[in-house]
């Protein structure tokens, strides 16, 4: 009842039918964020390590970063004691890693369920879905433009996903609504239909402003101010490009406290060098320099060391994803950023198909196992992704979260209690003998192993009589049940008006705009 | 040339056509075998490990192992100090593991072909093809029973496979063949069709026999007597019992000097407890067990340490692939391999799905990125395997094979010297810049990434246009085309001959027998 008694306390009226309706509510399992209790997988030793801190140094002293269209920023470095010329800003060798000092290095982004809230940093690991695809796939319609439909239909698959703990951000492009007026229907969308931790927008900072007002109408004013409520998306133009939309953005959740993904978004070869440590070495330098400004803006701001970073198919052009190259970059950004003492995010269940087929699932595992190893805290596209983040689809959006379990799974450990050690299995059962009804079996089955909701496991004359399905088919099974069987988490109706208002009247403000 | 002088001077004639057939030969490129240059994942700390080892000798002391039907090897053990009654032998603590010393913890298995010999152990891991299906499903034919035909066209796709080390065994069962004179043809297959390293036959002990006398043929008798010319599979039956068919095998090789791979079968709640811990314990103490065992029939022989460890669904009964504890399992025996001195077989392209779909392929990828990262030296069923190792696919096979450059790639590790550190192309690119025609890109494009060889990462429209294909549609091409392209591998016509002449006489020794 955590969440109807809070939802009570904010007194805008409506407690006792939020009581009734969340007695009546079906409860959906939604899993703890991960913690950890393996190691790392580390591929970089010491010196190389070495050599791309000096490097990314030397990249932000000679070469520099250009900071475009943002007087203000550029006041902020020449105050900082940066070299500033142009639009280029070059930073003093050690500047950028002394001004990330007060980032935390771990954080609290609440959601309004409690329960739902999620620490950011250390051996975290948060999972959020695909994040921007203006075009959608299903089973039954096939490839078009995505829709504010499908964008709910994307939050309602979130909400009831056991493994998925946030509720993300633009997780598809609703392009039937206006440029201007989408983000105030996305958010409209997470805080209504869900009740996990979400993103906001980024694509203004007028719209970022919005982002925050909303959230002052869902969790109180003084809540936004002394918490994360958001965690939100600043891409970096990589090379070393911060171009003044998203340094915008970065400025207005900066100055709330709300975090920032600060990321460079590069395919290789293309935004950076074709080699690994190159690559390596100019993420450090742009997540060194943003990271750094944002601390510049209000110093112990929550900011990530992003890194979206994947490989090229040199014959077309085209971005590759669970690849060898960008296994590498993921894993090696993983050991920066916890040697800069900052969160992380990187990975997701990428994959250039244009099918959920074997190439999806064979890359998108290739990058889930990858990030999970990597030391990924905060992982955005984890599930939905397909045809190289342009296409979100429903079925991939389970098919992903399904697996997303078994990275739950492997990261508890394994148990070495007495229990766990099976000595009575053994000694009972013997050489020639059957575990399945021992006293240890029969005691421990239910918790023993991952379950799968989505696979199928059973005979091939078994799976054949029932049709013969493709794990496609399953999972438009699985989304039609799971959308049948959805149910809002209950939201204070007086908050809900508010937004409502908030939302009508801020679109009203302004026309239409579709670029 | 290696091959054919190889071939001519064993003298047996034929020596000007063979190397007539050789220059005119297509040559296919075989990747070495892979040397890891990154870090294992151990997820198992010191307490953990040292409470296993203890309590497999306490498995070994106290319930001891059954050897059935094998008064020989009864009297080995009581030769050797161990406490034997009935047909359970009991070892005293420490003897097993004293007995391992013996066994190499690195050697090399030749093939016919130099160039293609392979190192099993330290860090090495060799790549070899599906073992064991009964059953076949290809995209035209659907599912149906394995026959001959069958299995060499998987020798030839392992043949032209070139990120595949070794042409593995049974790659499929050849139902179309007496059951007692399959091993004829298999190895004949092996030996005809391709010049990688492979598998001899270990059904009974006279087809071990049987085995090593087509290997003298191959390769000549003195070679055979001193050098590993074939690695086998010897199943344990677990829990804890090993039968007199596959010791019977065992004792064949370990005698002729050729190297067994020793191993559990287990699903985890059928033939082991349903923990991680218990099942890693019995798997340790039938490791050592076995490999005790082959030293004592011929000290020094190679042996492996074998885990074909999985888990099972619960509600069916059904085994189940790729999940997070079979991970932990295929990792934690890999410490204690390491531990033990030994080289290690686990991994694979598991999966238990009916087709080769996004389930398979979620699988597999699970499977085999984490057999890469917990130190395996020898994975069989690295493509190939389909519906819990019940049926062979080809389209699987060369799905998998592609997905195996991968391994290779991020084994390589990161290369750390002054061209890959690219600062040149950071400085001549700049902010806002593009890498794709600065000197460095240019001077290293061709090698910098990865390149798949059947995945699909046109834009969608192009692929729109072509067709739409699935991954399973594309590698049913992909298999067309590669046995279109099959010429085989020289052979010395004399050796050919006398393998035939070999297999023709022993078939007319016995009747036919199908079970």
């Amino acid at each position: 009842m955590a969440e109807a008694e809070r939802v009570g306390r904010r007194g805008r009226g409506g407690g006792g039918a939020a009581r009734r309706a969340e007695r009546s509510a079906v409860r959906f399992e939604t899993a703890r964020f991960i913690e950890r209790n393996i190691p790392n997988l580390e591929i970089l030793n010491e010196e190389a390590l070495q050599i791309i801190e000096h490097n990314a140094e030397t990249v932000l002293e000679e070469i520099g970063v250009a900071f475009v269209e943002n007087p203000a920023a550029l006041q902020r470095w020449r105050d900082a004691g940066a070299d500033v010329s142009g639009e280029r800003v070059r930073l003093p060798r050690g500047l950028a890693r002394k001004l990330c000092e007060t980032a935390p290095s771990r954080f609290t982004q609440i959601a309004r369920n409690p329960a739902r809230n999620v620490e950011i940093g250390g051996n975290s690991l948060v999972l959020a879905p695909v994040y921007g695809p203006p075009f959608w796939r299903d089973l039954d319609s096939g490839r078009r433009y995505a829709t504010m439909a499908d964008f709910e239909t994307l939050v309602k698959l979130g909400y009831m996903s056991e493994w998925l703990h946030h509720s993300g951000g633009t997780v598809c492009e609703p392009t039937d609504v206006p440029v201007n007026k989408r983000h105030f229907d996305m958010l409209y969308a997470h805080m209504s239909l869900s009740d996990k931790p979400f993103m906001g927008s980024v694509t203004e900072p007028s719209r970022a402003a919005d982002s925050v007002e909303m959230a002052k109408i869902l969790f109180g004013e003084d809540v936004v101010d002394q918490n994360c409520v958001m965690t939100s998306l600043i891409n970096i133009n990589s090379p070393l490009t911060f171009d003044s939309v998203m340094m915008g953005a970065l400025e207005e959740y900066a100055a709330a406290g709300q975090a920032c993904i600060i990321s460079p978004f590069i395919v290789g070869g293309a935004m950076a060098p074709v080699s690994v440590m190159g690559t390596l070495t100019q993420v450090l330098a742009e997540v060194l320099a943003g990271v750094a400004y944002s601390q510049l803006v209000r110093p112990g701001a929550p900011a990530i060391f992003g890194a979206f970073v994947t490989s090229i198919d040199m014959n077309s052009g085209a971005p590759t994803f669970g690849t060898p190259e960008a296994q590498q970059i993921t894993n090696g950004a993983g050991q920066l950023a916890r040697r800069l003492g900052l969160p992380y995010r990187s990975g997701g269940a990428f994959n250039g198909s244009k099918l959920p087929d074997a190439q999806a699932a064979y890359e998108s595992a290739n990058s889930l196992q990858n990030a999970l190893l990597s030391g990924v805290n905060f992982m955005l596209h984890a599930c939905g992704w397909l045809e190289g983040g342009l296409v979100a689809s429903p079925e991939k959006f389970v098919m992903d979260a399904d697996q997303l379990g078994i990275l739950h799974k492997f990261a508890e450990g394994v148990p070495i209690d007495a229990n766990a050690q099976a000595m009575d299995a053994l000694r009972e059962v013997g050489p020639g003998g059957h575990f399945l009804g021992c006293a240890h079996t029969q005691a421990n089955y239910q918790s023993a192993f991952w379950r799968t909701k989505l696979l199928d496991y059973r005979p091939y004359e078994t799976w054949a009589e029932d049709g013969g399905h493709s794990t496609f088919e399953l999972a438009s099974a699985r989304v039609q049940k799971l959308l049948r069987d959805y149910q809002a988490p209950m939201l204070d109706p007086g908050v809900d008006e508010a937004l409502k208002d908030y939302v009508i009247r801020r679109k009203a403000e302004m026309p239409d705009a579709f670029i």
